[in-house]
């Protein structure tokens, strides 16, 4: 198949890009380098030193022979995409491009509006490119587990049977996300789930949770291709973020009573389940949610996982909340369709949480301390985060 | 109660102003007076002719005795929404300020960004505005039964208790809405949900259906004061429409089969609907959701009820519809907390309908029958509507 990466210079984007490119497919990445820059605006850096896209790009052709087609540009400018889509005739346009940290978008009105204009622009831009260009195109589109909030109910796979008064519908599943990113995700998959209903597109909205992990069979035939690892207080994931805590003697920082549960995954499963959904399309007009994730853990037990496997002392604090969000909550999701087209899931084991704090371990001569604690507070509408000196900090 | 009215130079914005302060209240209007430029952009014009905001607030000044505030400004732009906020000091803010046709959000995609990005950063603005400068501000925020969309169980006031593999919830109602328009509403009540919990805001979302009517105590009491009144096929909504198309002896456009349901009310009552909220503000930090209707109507009921009344031939003419709906479909939705708060309804009468028609007739001559057709067709990516010649039609 045909796959254009959009966002694939990122975290996720690019090795599943590589992962996409050693399956044979033929694949093209398109990125603005926005998370390059919201690095240099933060004033942070990944774990792991990380090579430009052009070199990433020339490395991979070197190690494997496979060519990867970059596309340097920004999916909120229209022409750039139609003109992208034009020349490299995907089959299927995996879009990972947004920007995707829920305390970025929560730092200030700037960011909470820069991430909704970018995410939903870029995706309505897309829309309209495969409207214009070829219906039959497949929109692989990454939402997120967050766009569901935690309801008392169990979280099902995009739309839910209500029984209401007699009547019964098969309608979207409510909506009730805890941050102006997550929010434009939801915004996004109202977007398409009528762009697939008025034009026939066909798409699949990718529900992910949070993902762990940093190694993937392809990013580790060569340091040149090695994916970024985010720990700071912004762009952090939870997990990822502990593992760094953890290397370099930094308290856990659990937010409030870390009872809040999440749907997690491995980032190897990410890009499995990602060509899942490429060689599995839906129909014509049909939009169709995945919940893309493999196991549910609280914030409290990953810190005790890490803080009982791990090769060094670990000490785990618990710090006022800043995020407004639930601490003890009842969490179920539903995940069968990814599972059913074959997704051999990676769960989280001792050896990978030890694995995690290794490589922590190795790179901890690169960790700012100071990035790690969270700086945006989501009570506020001015966060504390000098955008202007380009550092993290008071 | 001081009440600032945004969008106040509009088809509803206005005469709601003008019943607010002749309420007794202390109002402000803001606009950008992009309704106007929408006009301009078509080529088309208000069947009844209206006079610019400041010779509107002068009459209104010698008509009435009474002050109404203008404030020319664009909601996009924070530091005049923040200056507004801060010099009006108001405790609700009504909020009409949205580009709120859907078959202009259809046009092309510029136009469905345009709405988008204007509706839901106008909103994200004063969200913005109201946590910075006082959180006790009510927001009174329209949006529209459309979010909605048409599902087959009864709608209710914009949440829904769920039970579902025997546990339960109460949550927001899910939302299929059919346009790009819509869908901005959508996210505006995704927004201000998510505002309201984090900030401890308080605001009403009024889930309005489609407005009739043109006259209003206030309106009538000088042609200056007339409000605006769209017949054309990309503002004119369905039974104003009708009745100009009926004045001009055009036939009653019913597109597709016509058994397409709306809720529906009486412009009085919106005027009546929008105080109410005013005077029984939600708690701190509560986001409520009124459905803001009187009746529901099918498009070919209206059609029928307007031949059968009025004082001239009608004929009714069903045209492919260039929206892409359910044309035959259950609709049933719930409104009890307007009425419980005392709202005493304006029903549909023979003489009603009949003296719509017959104000159409008195402004016969103004009307552009060149304008009534559809020119919107939901099913492609860029319609006939030729924005840059500023012209209706082909």
């Amino acid at each position: 198949m045909r796959i254009l990466v959009l966002g694939g210079d990122g975290y996720l984007g690019w090795p599943t890009a590589l992962h996409l490119s050693k399956a044979g497919h033929d694949v093209g990445v398109v990125d603005n380098l926005a998370r390059r820059h919201y690095d240099d605006e933060m004033g942070v850096d990944s774990l792991v030193p990380i090579r430009q896209l052009q070199r990433r790009v020339a490395t991979w052709k070197e190690v494997s022979g496979l060519t990867i087609v970059p596309f340097i540009g920004d999916l909120t400018d229209h022409p750039f995409v139609l003109e992208t889509l034009r020349v490299f005739e995907p089959d299927a346009v995996v879009h990972f491009g947004e920007q995707r940290s829920a305390p970025y978008s929560m730092i200030d009105r700037e960011h909470a509006v820069y991430t909704q204009v970018n995410n939903v622009v870029g995706t309505l831009n897309l829309l309209y490119a495969i409207a214009e260009l070829n219906r039959d195109i497949h929109l692989v589109k990454l939402g997120t587990m967050g766009e569901y909030g935690s309801p008392n109910i169990d979280i099902e796979e995009g739309f839910i049977e209500i029984t209401h008064k007699g009547r019964t519908d098969v309608l979207p599943f409510p909506k009730n996300p805890p941050s102006f990113y997550h929010l434009s995700k939801v915004h996004d998959s109202h977007n398409i789930m009528f762009a697939c209903r008025i034009w026939g597109i066909r798409s699949t909205d990718l529900n992910q949770g949070i993902v762990y992990g940093q190694q993937t069979p392809e990013t580790a035939l060569h340091p040149d291709l090695a994916t970024r690892f985010d720990y700071d207080g912004v762009f952090g994931t939870v997990l990822n973020r502990f593992a760094v805590q953890a290397a370099v003697g930094y308290p856990l920082t659990v937010y409030g009573k870390g009872g809040q549960t999440r749907a997690m995954l491995d980032i190897r499963d990410t890009l499995a389940c990602v060509e899942l959904a490429c060689l599995n399309p839906p129909d014509a007009g049909e939009y169709r949610v995945f919940n893309q994730f493999t196991e549910e853990f609280s914030v409290r037990d990953l810190a005790s996982w890490v803080q009982r496997v791990a090769p060094v002392e670990v000490s785990i604090e618990s710090i006022p909340n800043p995020r407004v969000e639930k601490e003890e909550h009842y969490y179920h999701a539903v995940t069968t369709k990814l599972p059913e087209l074959g997704l051999q899931p990676h769960l989280l084991t001792d050896d990978h949480v030890r694995s995690l704090v290794e490589l922590a371990i190795t790179y901890k001569h690169r960790v700012n301390p100071e990035a790690i604690r969270p700086t945006v507070n989501y009570r506020v509408t001015k966060s504390e985060v000098s955008v202007a000196g380009g550092a993290v900090g008071e």
